[in-house]
């Protein structure tokens, strides 16, 4: 509403032989970036090569971290206790911030990845486990969590600073949350209709959903991607188009 | 040879369900911990817990990073690149160091383990990687290593703070390493012979090797074990021996 | 009913450096073993020399896969799909049945662990993969399951040879599910009272709830545990108390 | 020597989202695969996938095993016993195994991966220890061998049936090893020498080394890769050339 965002994306996803993502170039659009911290995702040799990219592009680091589950990419819920829950976060922000001091940077955010994150939105102990657990660790860090969530409320309670995110690319429903991905309007195809969504998202802190009803939403952080060539065009033309219409893409620690 | 030594012991090596080590029992005789990092050992609640009992215990905590092999218990060697080990002791500290932290404490040392302990303690150019990755990470952390070893010089060289350790109940070579376990000689297992070495190495900086030869050691640490009641009966013996005897046990940081 | 029953027990879960189990014990008065298949517990050489042990004792093997988490032990349910379960299945009764090849016995049965237990017990599309997948290994496996679960008798119109196993020492909801273990009347502590529910189980057909409801339960095998000392004492008691009875003993492919 | 030859590559190297190799394309052109168990590649869909396009292509399928070593593709030495050998050799091949079974397929050979496939190669008990495991498994199983190494000839001893594979893009030195992939002459760049070698080694038993001498060797299978499009037509030049020339192309179970 105050016609700044931000633009984050995952990176930092590969592990071993394996590459996943084209990092080097999603790099170059957003303002800050979400390293994988070793768990679903990344292992030490990425990590380090990951945060070394992010200080030479100019780009604030996020800690991602997920399950203990490489084998499903973290993409599957997995019934952990608040406890684990608090412990597993501060274990990857450990890891990854050391990669950060290492090479002369720090740790500007944190987002949980897939069913870690899928599940931290809506339930309210593993929510107030993973807040106090940051909070212990480093007051300063900023969640960043989907917009309107339980915990983004509840890490503001708490003292915490947060960004909420909005997804550039998918439908939502009348309560503010996303569309099942297996249902029709749960992805937007059209480029200029997913601008179009964002601009409103950001100017006005609105968003249309899937029936048609326009509801509020707090819009400081765009998700985009960089899995193939096509999501980093989408993202090179959200970029230009944001700065055309003279709205200011700034990492989230200038503004939040 | 100042009459001043540390006692330190590898704890936090449990796993999930997997119990290892009477940790309560020996972390009341010692004045260091090395606490496993998830790799070769522990997990991130394992080293929540444990770093807390160090805290309250009023132990200084040490980060113990291993190879990524769980199933082999990091004992056996690896082929690792120099580039990887910087990434693993990097990886780990900062996984440690988050637990510390979310704790009001801080990392005061690091040891290696097993078989990367080995392989730094004689291959130069894993040595070098991770001592650039301490310095890296932190230039207050000081390194414990093997008294009189490669990576002890070169770390010294490069203006990192270093603890040499020797152990109680191990026999020695002329050359200052360690009698091959599976040789006759290895272990020392009389309490009262073992106490009477440890007197000679931090008194008089000596030790009397396996052919009976006086060599020059450094000892600012004991290396002891609480894997079973009598590892513990054996540390508790060489507290109150060391005590008795005039000799002031203190954690690194108040005479490295 | 038919004055039959077969005693089995979990074995197997230790893990590298790790013990876990009173496996040699439990052993001598069991007639069917749960073998760990090296992803919640177990790892190759422990599965051999747990083999080995089953043939020795002349026990009846089987494979007991689980979730792949080990830092769990395979008790946190993770949200795994239909495909997923099979292949986790097939995967692991193949690695399994391969040391038995190797060591001259064979698979007898097949028992989920943990929280896969659970929900193949309930949950209609998993329990319909995972009986395809030992269908399609090898139609000779009984599948011991919990008895009167939707998987049992899924797995016995599809043409399983299917074995329904009971709890000694658990509480019995009046639909059949046990009673939930943080709930009061979960356990039974006293040991005649477990032997006394175990003969009408066996020679009547069942048990009394927790409401005080008689209900009908097949009771084709009871498992017992051998974690500690208590726990083995009472395997050899219900053992000795069903032989003087005159209740037989036997492994389920004698009589199922 | 016969004028028929194996073509065998390693496929089914992909993990959980990670897609690595041109499976489905390479596939059509050799006779035998070596599909990864899922310790240092591959995954229990991964495998049931992979068995299944070996079967629907008419090609044979073997196990190939690796160290326990994801995050190092098996690429790196481990320091492991001969009895770990063993029991990791049999796992991997019962869970492949499995896979076959279960989609009515057989394995027919196996091949080791990286550092486990290399130090096999040479190191005696290792060999040993991995030999007898396959033979106490299933005898009929064939073990695709470096040409000339320590492991073809003791197997050959032992009873087991022995493929030599043969590197059409790798030099060779007098002894018959290859030469180090960081050495000048390593690879073999152009295809049509590659071919000539081949050839040479089919017909005559012969290759020309580092130094220009003719040595003996091998060659029942000829190792090619699928890892991009460059490798793909690769194969399907040797193979279009082998079969222009009148050599046969046979999966090894034909003529071993």
């Amino acid at each position: 509403m105050n016609g700044i965002v931000d633009l984050n994306s995952d990176i930092g996803e590969s592990f071993g032989s394996y590459n996943l993502g084209m990092d080097e170039e999603v790099i170059k659009y957003v303002t800050s970036v979400n390293i994988a911290c070793g768990w679903h995702a990344g292992d030490p040799l990425i990590m380090e090569h990951t945060v070394r990219g992010a200080i030479n592009n100019n780009v604030a680091i996020g800690a991602h971290p997920g399950y203990p589950d490489l084998m499903g990419f973290g993409r599957r819920n997995m019934d952990i206790s608040p406890k684990e829950a608090r412990a597993y976060v501060i274990y990857q922000l450990g890891a990854l911030s050391a990669f950060a001091r290492a090479n002369g940077g720090k740790i500007q955010h944190m987002k949980l990845h897939g069913a870690f994150y899928n599940t931290a939105s809506v339930k309210g102990e593993i929510a107030e486990a993973i807040i106090e657990g940051i909070l212990d660790v480093d007051k300063d860090i900023i969640l960043l969590a989907l917009s309107g969530s339980y915990i983004a409320k509840l890490a503001e309670e708490k003292g915490l600073r947060v960004a909420q995110e909005v997804f550039a690319d998918r439908g939502y429903n009348d309560d503010g949350t996303l569309v099942n991905r297996k249902l029709p309007g749960a992805f937007i195809h059209d480029k200029e209709e997913a601008f179009r969504r964002i601009k409103d998202m950001v100017l006005e802190g609105k968003v249309t959903t899937i029936s048609g009803k326009k509801i509020s939403i707090v819009a400081d952080s765009i998700c985009v991607h960089g899995d193939n060539p096509m999501a980093v065009d989408f993202v090179k033309y959200i970029r230009e188009s944001l700065i055309k219409d003279g709205i200011q893409i700034k990492s989230l620690s200038e503004f939040i």
